[in-house]
Parts: structure tokens; C-alpha cells; sequence
């Protein structure tokens, strides 16, 4: 009998082994395009999980909005915003094939620039992040409901 | 002899603890560029793989393909290539120090441009996808033979 | 007692379930801009794992550095360093709103176009790799200690 109640510690060590966790992040920017550091949220989520080691996948789940890590500074997303008007500019929308009944296409372009998902180390509990980094909503057709997920796996 | 037997099951339940499952994807594009929609043939894989909870790393093997996520419109595929173009324009080849032998340098930049890789959440074996999301293979050099992995971890 | 050893070795089997590993590589490029092939570091974290079966993040831990996976060619290397330039030009320091005591905002969207990470499949305990992939560092804005964080997650 107590190696039978051994063995059942052993199965609670397997479900530890390895742990899921998915939350979405909602957002609804007044504008049509704005960048969110959700930093502080994906933290939130990976202390609710519970996992020490492992990987944080974070993905926009719509096709015109990004995730990506870059610097907290505002002048530097004053310049991302430039920068991505200059590659891929929003008007006039009739130069884009896309854009019939919709107008968004140039959207659809920045997400790509600036990519759809991260994926980060988690260790010892905590993202595993350099000085600087930090996670950011891009959203680049606004003004509506959209959805960030935020999936755990590690133990 | 029963808490022996009883052992052996949890053994099981490390084996599906955590799983692993590889697949390649070919294709032969008739052009030199081009964009398949592989949703299915991820999906297929998943179904194949058993995972309910995990992560597909969705990559292309190749230097000058493309593995991204977007929107399956026939409009927004033209806007993609006609971009593209106007950022690494392929002609004239000798504008490039790569094209040596070689004509391909647009096709390492465009790629570079749409990622190498996607990851994609597994939940309740599902591909934990937005409303829009489909996963496309990008073809910068084709007329040949060329690979798409497709690995999955989870359990 | 029998049975007893027989769990303690089902328990060596949960710790191998899923391994994880971590370890930074450090950079110190004497050039503002340059590209360092990594693979062998990588591999060599790899065996250092025991991870057979996983995956291996491969991130940049500065926001103006990169981590990418693309030919082991110099002439490509030139036409990167090029295509980078005519993107997101250095100079002058004074069109970007972030150089206000920096002059690095190019080296922000620079690593934005050649992204921060690479996420590579482990198969059979070697980097699942296409026959020209190599994972390389990216430095745009250099002459400093910098670092890449490589984790490994798999069993």
C-alpha cells in the first residue's frame, strides 16, 4: 500500500509535467492604428498558469493587428508609425486589390512587417526577457473589437 | 502485483505526457512565386498527431519560402505580390551580390519580408485560430521541388 | 519493494517527460552592423540539453538585434546590409522621433524587417533543418556586449 500511494504521487508529478494555460486579451482602440504594451497583461496570465519553465506563445488572432517586442518609447513609435506608412501607406485605398468593399489592405501589409505572434522563454516563473523588451499590441484597423491569445505550455 | 500494474499505467500516462509529431509537406509550384493555402494539410496533421494541447511549428525548410498567416483572398494575394516586388524587386538579378550563379536574392528577401515560420496554439485539438486566420505557403523561387515541416508538441 | 524501485524509475521517466534548457550567448561586435552564423552555438546547446524531441527558441534579448534563419552567403550578407539601408536608413540620425540622446531608431526597425527569433523543431536530437538553413545573429547597432537567449524545451 505504500508504494501503491508512492505511485500516486508519481501520477501528480506527471500532471505537473506538462501545464496549458490560454487566455484572450480583448481590445477595442479608438483609433485605427495604436500600439498596446501588454506586458503587465501576458505577466498576469503566466502567474495565473502557474508554469516555471516553459514557452509563451502570444498571437493576434486577427489578421490585420501584429504582436511584437520592441522598446517602451513613444518617439519610437511615432517613428514605427512613419515608417510603416512610408512601406505599405494606407491611401490612396483604390491602389490596393484588396480593397473592394473593404479598405484595410494596407493593414494586412503593416501586420506582416511587423508580425503576427512572439514566442517568449519562460524561466523560473518569470518571462525571460532582456533590459528592454517588451510585448506590444499593434493594431492597424481599429475601431472595433479585436482579440490577442495568449497560450502557455511548460510545467 | 496491483500496485505494480498500477505503475505501469502511469507510465502511460508520462508517454502521453508530452508527444511529438513530424511531417513534411512538398510542393512544386509550376511559378516561380506563389501562395497555397496548407491549412488542411496542417489540420490533417493535428487530427494525425492526437495532440489536444501543445503548440505546430509550421516552417518553411527552405531559404527563399515563406510559412505565414493571413487572409485567404485572392485580391490581398495580388497586393502581396505586387508589394513585395516593389520592396525586393527581382529584376534587374545583377542589382543583388548574391546572384552569382545565382538569381534568387529577391526570393531570400521577400521570404524575410513574410517570415520563415508560424506558431500556432493546439487547443482541445483544434488550430486555436481568429476568425480569418489560414496558413499559406510562400513561394519566392519555384519550379522545383520544396519542403514545408511540420512539427507538433503537446499532449 | 519490488514495485517500489519499479515507480522511482517511472519517476525518472516524468523528469524526462519534458527538460528544459537555458543558456545566453554573448556577443561583442567591433561594427555597428554585422551578421554572426550561430549554428554551431545552437548545436552545441543542443547536445548539452539531451533534448531529443522539442523545440529551441533562439531570441535576440535587444530590441535592435536580431536572431534569423537564412544562407550562409556573404554576397547575400551584402545584399541584406544594402536592402536594410534603402528600408530603414542610419542616416540622417535626425528623422527619427526616438534619437533624441539615441541615434539607434534604424536598428530598432531594422531587427523589426529581420525579426527577433527563430523557433526550430528538435527531431531525433538535432536541429530539424532544411538543406541551406542556418540560424544567424543579426547586430544593427553594435559595439557593445550583447546577448541571445537559447531555450529548450522537449523531452
Amino acid at each position: 500500500m505504500l508504494s501503491h500511494g508512492f505511485c500516486f504521487s508519481s501520477i501528480n508529478a506527471i500532471m505537473e509535467a506538462m501545464k496549458s494555460y490560454r487566455k484572450e486579451l480583448w481590445f477595442n482602440l479608438p483609433t485605427r492604428r495604436g500600439f498596446v504594451n501588454i506586458t503587465p497583461d501576458v505577466e498576469a496570465c503566466l502567474r495565473e498558469s502557474g508554469v516555471k519553465e516553459g514557452f509563451v506563445l502570444c498571437n493576434a488572432m486577427h489578421i490585420t493587428a501584429s504582436v511584437f517586442i520592441n522598446d517602451n518609447e513613444s518617439g519610437l513609435h511615432q517613428d514605427f508609425e512613419r515608417w510603416l506608412e512610408k512601406l505599405a501607406p494606407e491611401k490612396p485605398h483604390s491602389q490596393y486589390a484588396h480593397n473592394t468593399g473593404e479598405d484595410n489592405a494596407d493593414a494586412h501589409l503593416k501586420r506582416t512587417i511587423m508580425g503576427r505572434e512572439v514566442v517568449v522563454a519562460i524561466t523560473n516563473g518569470q518571462l525571460d526577457f532582456g533590459p528592454w523588451e517588451q510585448i506590444f499590441y499593434g493594431e492597424f484597423d481599429g475601431k472595433r473589437r479585436k482579440r490577442v491569445l495568449v497560450k502557455i505550455i511548460g510545467e
